[in-house]
């Protein structure tokens, strides 16, 4: 009994395992890029959005009379159950390839077409009847659908991320409510400044979180732009009239997305600028993810001789050595994946401007430097949602005491004594240790009832915007 | 005769040269930032940023009964002034400085303060007529003053960018009409692919820039969001009631911009999100006008020995030692200016993560960044299409020639004789360096009619999207 | 029967499977890091490493009297199992992880600890035999094991690269060597610049990769100094005297490499300096090895409407849609990788830059973006190598033409005629079509016989440096 | 009176100030690069380099007999009074720039031939006496002469950040000593840890000074090779034999560095490796120094609500609206300098692996971005060791007391209770708000004389490493 089949391509004939749905486009794309060995069935959505990219094309040849429609119907039959999660292990080729995402269409074409052989009762390898590149890849080329394929994988991946923000801002805002009437010292470069709440403090965590979704749900409209139907380099070439609108129209209602095609389409097949500008919101989002851990972990520090001013929640030891040290390592994970998104921003922009002429080559990095960022933030946020801030608790009495001790309480009498009376006075608290009302009475600038009004910390911290 | 007046500050006394509109605060920073030798006055939208803020704040203090008319009359004379362009040379700091931009404003407040002592009859530095925090930073802090100040000057200055960008748009615009009948090859991963027209390629190049300056118009948007009002850290603290909304309607008034206030001061006030994200909308645009750039040098390379299917006009002799050598040096300086572009992204990301707690002290280096990324790529596209893009000539023989010398046409076949015959086809055109269409004949695959007409290159082309 | 154990820790009880090596602090680890879904383990460099950093520390604890001959045995064999590969799958944390390593040190020691049990007749978790904390980590803090198993298995790592990168250097030299007599155009800034040999062109791309080399072997010599003894902040806190000397020792002769440790411990637990010059250097080597495969690239673009003075060899179809192409996917898979590693060089410098006091809590980003960068750069070297460069061929008649025909070998008559009347023959040459030799002779210039003696090619590109 | 005088080049006539040293080539370069406003003689040492190139080039093209006495004397006088500073006000094109520095180096032919012109007695532009091609640029091509005096300029730059880097290491060192018996906590991961000194602090951030000191002089080896006589691609066209090695003699000479010659000339001419190494290690010192500040910072943070271990002199008042504020200004300047390189370092990567073929046309940004991180780091590094480090004074008793009262004392017991036991005090005096020791004794664990002992803080931080 033999365990493979023989195909052929423009290089020659090769054998492949008798049971793979792939076949020797694929044999020699594994062949060729032993990069990462990490397959892009890694990146589910992709292989999804793949499948639905086939079955739209599938069906608008069979709109236009290209395509048989017992061969269609095998060919849409097929792309449901890739997307439904079946044969995903059969897209094994890696996910850093050369050639512009060629070897991923044939990928996809060689799994549909064999798929589709076996529901018409045909053999694998028996292209004769439902081809690859003929039948499958009718009308298409990798240059239109790739790119589209690699648009609706990131809306879905996104819509993921969306979410798991979602669950983080709950999170700080929660905190913020919880926190609306813990006193403690704001700070500006590190230095303490003028009182506030710690709800202040968690709203303002919340709010970022916020405005980025805003962000990133705008940018990912921006992808919703596709360039099916533009074949090899945007001219339509081999696709005939109709043909795009139709793809479109059937991939918008698989999909459930409402996919519009780009008015040029030459420019809108070389062009990776969506991408870009994806890659610099996730960026925008990892600084912002990154400087509220910072901020996590500095007034978390502790707990004798640090800030000590909220505690974590425990989540694992800390040390292989230090007895009982627990330390923030789910912010820490948090930063990192922040700085692997920051790296992989700079990879992206450099993919994007090496594209040259009609075409650029190196869309699978930025695929996977992209599906990689989106993927790895979305289990950031809920990590650090479900393992951190939720179980955030506040040193109240330690805050309020560091209030009541502060010199930035000065800053509250410059309407009243004027900033150079308060620097002086700023000055001599500082110097001799003592407090800043004490002072004001001692040197006669306010009488007690006028500053006892003054420096009430609520006043002071309640003057500012409310927690949203 | 005394050359220099004595001034105080909480560090104690200093000397400053009498003709100086600056005073001790900036004296210091000057000494203490000895870094770029670049002074603020570089960026003059920030000076007149920084002077219409100044000019808002004393028209909502005098509003609010904080500031006597006669002052405020004064300070909003001095204000109007800066605007106008003069005293510029007084804003001396360094444009990259510690503090958040305690110096830069501070440097304002000391200029205004001293010109509008002058406009009261007194003599400079008689700070208790017009004080430089009592009285010009009346209800401020740097660390509302001075983001609401980088961000209006950014929106001006991209203003000029936007402009630059509509030029270049025009000019490759323009070219792709001259070449809309130039058939060409178009080219995929450097390899021969399918016909286009020259018009399309430029076409494209216009439409890039187009839907870059879409997206720089839709960043631009988001930073029109100011904190002035929320003081040191968002709070308010010393902004009277009525100030934030009064100082905002002035501003707007002044700068004709529609400026809003941030729901949450505290975040906004700590928040460089809007930075980085024009950041990297701007970066993105660097990514393009590079990958536009690389092909315009391809795409003149030559001009015997390269594919010289274009011709940049010269603007220079290319070489110290080759006799005659013209090189792309205005795309090439363009490609330098990307380069930059992209290098600051990575720097304001830097900087913007860099933020802790309730303020980011590093926003002098994000505007520094920012301002140098803004006018380097106004400067660069103007160039570009004055120098370069206006005066460009199609080498039409020989484009033609490489379309009806081309495999790629085979393409154009699939759909008539199966992708499988039509590799055939191509692999003995390239061995034996014959003609697709006379092997297809000689091969019996189609009439010679039919041939004819479906691979006329102007069908090929021509199916594709049409020059925006 | 069971088939878990419980485990108990700081936090409280927790059941583990009963058949794992690792114990309660990797099960906490690996619900607190869903990050990536790769575990450590693929990483079998840092395996072995974390191994023989366990069986020197042992060795060095026995040594110096502080661990039982029998319980050092047996961690010691189960350490040398580990390095022969065995057990590697029970290394189970994420690769992005919190807590500077602690989690992977802590995965190291339960999984030596349970294993020597066995050896011991033991069962799994009866850790009052051999302890993971207590006897395995002996001596030991996270922050001395790990940066010094990341470092060993960077240098084996390395190793691994330099080889591939010596492969790479021959195939380019071989070439060098085959192609010593192809006459070609040399050009700079894309224009046709003065003739040169194809030879020295490959030449020069293979002494890039030996320069590249050498650079790499300098910067992994920094990367034997490691810390250590250490312990938890360099003050060898828990080490007894003469421990970091013996468990240095131990650890050079388990590894054969000469680690020296550090003079000042403080200082070398907290800095990464080593790992960013590191990766400085990889990224030395990614720009190189893309600026190559975009010269393959360029060079072999075509067939008929580029470059077309080489050919690579085709590894695969290119194209989906149009017959025939083939394209460069091998070089264009290298510039991908390319890409990744400059990105990644930026995620390990933030990493770096974010250590805060006596340690950097973000190594194991660092661990992984190095890694991803060496085991990914080490396939590209070998892949171009071995599927591209060594078929590489040279179209010489088309190369010779292009130099006939050129107009830069006027630049060999600068010394004769002078920069400005070479100037004008060039200028008529490219205005007329005509050739540089018949302009010269007409408007005599130079004798004829002295005009051909000049303008051989063989002796312009001669003059140069020879292929090395 | 005539005030121009009229030039001709390639592309026709044009008029330049009579008293202009520059000439026709220059004039267009100003006109085709308005990019930055910065002109090449921002950089003295590039201006020096360059005349020293011309120099050595005029002595070995005279010693070779190509180049007449009496114009090689000239020649060589003007180069020496640019080089004694004169005349660098006429190096005026801009530091961004197209052409591969081709108009850096005419304007450098330009200025020495009519500063030559007048030496000899002749009026500027009387180009037939001495001209700035054939005499001043003979036997160069701009890719030999400029990449050679970006080198020379650029170790110049290099010795002089080595000084300040001495300087401030110096002042680290000083301050170690200074507080070698100051005993604090030492942390990880922000985290209470166990004791050091503060001592130990300092000579740590000495030590990573000293180490990038190291490795800045290794990489500053590594830029002596130099491609002078490799002309326009290093076939050394145009440069008669013994050329290269007598131009590099006198260049040797006239510089006083150990300058060779590389072996490859092709390869040399075309590689930018050694400049982005050279970057690299620029950048690995900018993230020690933001470390370090970032440090500093942190340890300064209050003064009552932070860490307030040290105190940083005050420089200037920190704030416009809280009186008495003093913020850590110079090491937030510092860290923004090294965002700055960082965000270089991107720009000089994609400049460095943009060059095609046999020439990287992006120098000019590569040596701009190089300059400027190498002159900002220098002015940082001294400004902070100035402005900063040598003004700390620490907070002594609030050190010591924070010991005393700490957790991680109990580290100090794991070799004699066990890692467990300890854990459980840790807990308990975590929860409770007691002293290690007392629950020590309390529950008997060990006997009071060997507990106090084991506690001595001097002892633990004493076992570690001594300070530099």
């Amino acid at each position: 009994m033999t365990t493979t089949r023989r195909e052929h391509d423009l290089l020659g004939d090769r054998d492949v395992p008798a049971d793979a749905y792939w076949g020797i486009h694929t044999l020699r794309a594994t062949e060729n890029f032993p990069i990462t060995g990490m397959p892009i069935s890694a990146y589910p959505h992709l292989i999804d959005a793949l499948a639905a990219v086939k079955e739209a094309a599938a069906l608008a040849n069979e709109e236009l009379g290209l395509l048989a429609p017992e061969k269609a119907r095998a060919i849409v039959t097929a792309c449901q159950e890739i997307r439904r999660g079946e044969l995903h292990e059969q897209f094994v080729v890696d996910v850093i390839q050369g050639g512009a995402g060629t070897s991923t269409n044939m990928n996809a074409n060689e799994v549909v077409a064999n798929r589709a052989l076996e529901l018409l009762g045909r053999a694998k390898g028996e292209y004769t009847y439902v081809h690859p590149n003929e039948d499958v890849n009718l009308s298409q080329s990798t240059n239109d659908v790739y790119p589209t394929a690699v648009k609706i994988a990131t809306v879905f991946a996104v819509r993921g991320l969306l979410k798991a923000m979602a669950v983080l801002q709950d999170s700080f805002a929660g905190k913020s409510v919880q926190f609306r009437d813990v006193l403690k010292m704001g700070r500006t470069q590190l230095q303490d400044a003028v009182p506030m709440t710690l709800g202040q403090e968690f709203s303002a965590f919340a709010v970022m979180i916020e405005e980025d979704r805003s962000r990133l749900a705008e940018a990912v409209e921006l992808i919703h732009e596709i360039n099916l139907g533009a074949t090899a380099i945007g001219t339509g070439i081999n696709a005939p009239s109709g043909y795009a609108e139709a793809a479109r129209r059937h991939l918008s209602a698989i999909t459930g997305l409402p996919l519009v095609t780009a008015a040029n389409l030459v420019e809108a097949t070389q062009d990776c600028g969506a991408f870009v500008q994806m890659s610099g919101v996730l960026k925008r989002i990892a600084v912002k993810l990154s400087k509220s851990c910072n901020d996590l972990r500095l007034l978390s520090s502790g707990p004798r001789a640090g800030l000590g001013e909220i505690n974590l929640p425990p989540v694992q030891a800390g040390s292989s050595i230090m007895p009982g040290k627990v330390n923030p390592v789910i912010p820490e994970v948090v930063n990192q994946v922040a700085f692997e998104v920051i790296g992989n921003d700079v990879a992206i922009t450099m993919a994007a401007e090496a594209g040259q002429l009609q075409l650029n080559a190196f869309e699978p990095i930025i695929l996977h430097s992209l599906s990689e960022s989106v993927t790895h933030l979305e289990r950031a946020c809920l990590t650090l949602a479900e393992r951190c801030v939720d179980g955030i608790t506040a040193n109240t009495e330690r805050l309020r005491a560091s209030v009541e001790n502060s010199i930035g309480l000065v800053t509250a009498l410059n309407p009243h004594i004027g900033y150079t009376a308060a620097t002086e006075i700023a000055k001599e608290a500082l110097a001799t240790g003592r407090g800043v009302a004490e002072l004001v009475l001692e040197k006669g600038l306010l009488p007690a009832g006028t500053l006892t009004a003054l420096l009430r910390p609520e006043i002071i911290a309640g003057s500012g915007a409310p927690a949203a």
